[in-house]
């Protein structure tokens, strides 16, 4: 009998082309696909949740794949772990019924970006966070944050090579947080474009430089026009944080978020 | 007039063969060296405080050199930063009296471990410490901590290879701490022996497993046996944390360390 099993994976994206698999580029598909043929000696197809560029980590990404093995699922963990390269690891394996698909089934997904706002650069940070040595209004930028929140057309927010019809998307939940020198960018929507979360992390770092102003924004989004929106920001400061299956999990808003 | 100026830099050593200038490696030093040069477009001869090993860490390493330029301390800091790689920071720099030597007059060190102790690895700490995903028990291992503070013959505890005569040094203060899964080992002393703090935790995780008693460490360091002890513990969680210059720092200890 066929079983389905679901992976719940974290990496380091700071060697990877990405997600995806490429010809002439290392990613993390092709690690673990490479690990889950060792280990199952079959050919594997995976369906990862997501795409993720260059640089950009996970710290949950789910996978599904088909298999004929019956080892154990906590077997199974060990021995991806073991095979796999110490900048991706195999956190749950679970079991899931027949027709369950990773990308297809996803209702929705939660990304962070970090900032890092000492004066001077931390060397252990330079590839996991975005080093911004300037004023940081944090209440100035909540502020803005809820302005993201809500049913929108995000074409302002979507990159222009990006061929998706409809920019329509819904956030759930958007806010700052501050923990000493680092500030986490949180968003939950049911789905992102192109590049949506770092031109919206771009678009906060220019409010908070004053090239954009804060009463801007709901502006911004209804002209889209993505020429209005700030920089796409850097992709080795933004994660994928977490993968959602089940709606009544997206609506959970944090404090601030609901504030 | 020539000035002597202190460094306090820091610096992520995963893609570094150590701090010392050596031929066909890249070097912390050499790195700082070309970015001096670069600088104040002169020759420039660094003292470092120490040595680090390939793979091992900074938070704070401490450098000086002379030089003729009149560039004030906080530009100084701004350029070399402007012209370091990102995984090597200056963080502090001060002028000080003629005859300051980095090494020389350096009266004692602090030097951090971390571990890992979570059951699956996570990719973003694989440079940054050590995976231990077994039982450890703090308490048990403090008490040992305790048995390293004072002044003792630490032949035991340096690899075989060292030409140092004198193996007598000082420790002011050893312990663990928690923090989550995260167990950092903290050790302040006088100076150190080639390897010795790595040959210290990786007798403190022989204890953890049961390979030598909590008891027969005190016996382990009068034997001055190196094959007694543990063995060399893995370089990439290592961390030089802090440099001392003035004896009245050094004998400040924690409250883990007085218990």
């Amino acid at each position: 009998m066929k079983r389905n099993i679901l992976l719940k994976i974290s990496y380091d994206g700071t060697s990877y082309h990405g997600w995806q698999l490429q010809p002439n580029a290392i990613t993390v598909q092709e690690e673990l696909k490479t690990a889950c043929e060792r280990i199952f000696c079959e050919k594997i197809s995976l369906n990862g949740c997501s795409r993720t560029d260059t640089g950009v980590h996970a710290n949950e990404f789910c996978v599904n794949f088909c298999t004929s093995s019956q080892i154990n699922v906590e077997k199974i963990r060990v021995a991806l772990n073991a095979v796999l390269p110490p900048s991706i690891s195999v956190n749950e394996v679970e079991d899931k019924q027949e027709d369950f698909h990773a990308r297809f089934d996803c209702v929705g997904k939660e990304y962070i970006y970090k900032i890092y706002i000492a004066k001077v650069r931390n060397p252990f940070l330079c590839n996991y966070s975005f080093h911004y040595p300037y004023s940081f209004d944090i209440n100035e930028l909540n502020e803005v944050c809820k302005c993201f929140i809500g049913t929108h057309d995000f074409s302002a927010f979507c990159a222009s090579a990006s061929t998706v019809l409809d920019k329509t998307r819904t956030i759930f939940d958007c806010y700052l947080e501050q923990e000493g020198d680092m500030i986490t960018f949180h968003v939950k929507g049911d789905g992102f474009l192109y590049n949506m979360v770092r031109i919206m992390v771009g678009t906060l770092l220019y409010v908070a430089r004053g090239k954009i102003q804060a009463d801007e924004i709901s502006e911004i989004i209804e002209s889209k026009n993505r020429e209005k929106a700030g920089i796409t920001a850097q992709p080795h400061a933004l994660y994928l944080n977490k993968v959602f299956y089940e709606k009544g999990d997206l609506n959970e808003q944090t404090k601030i978020g609901k504030a």
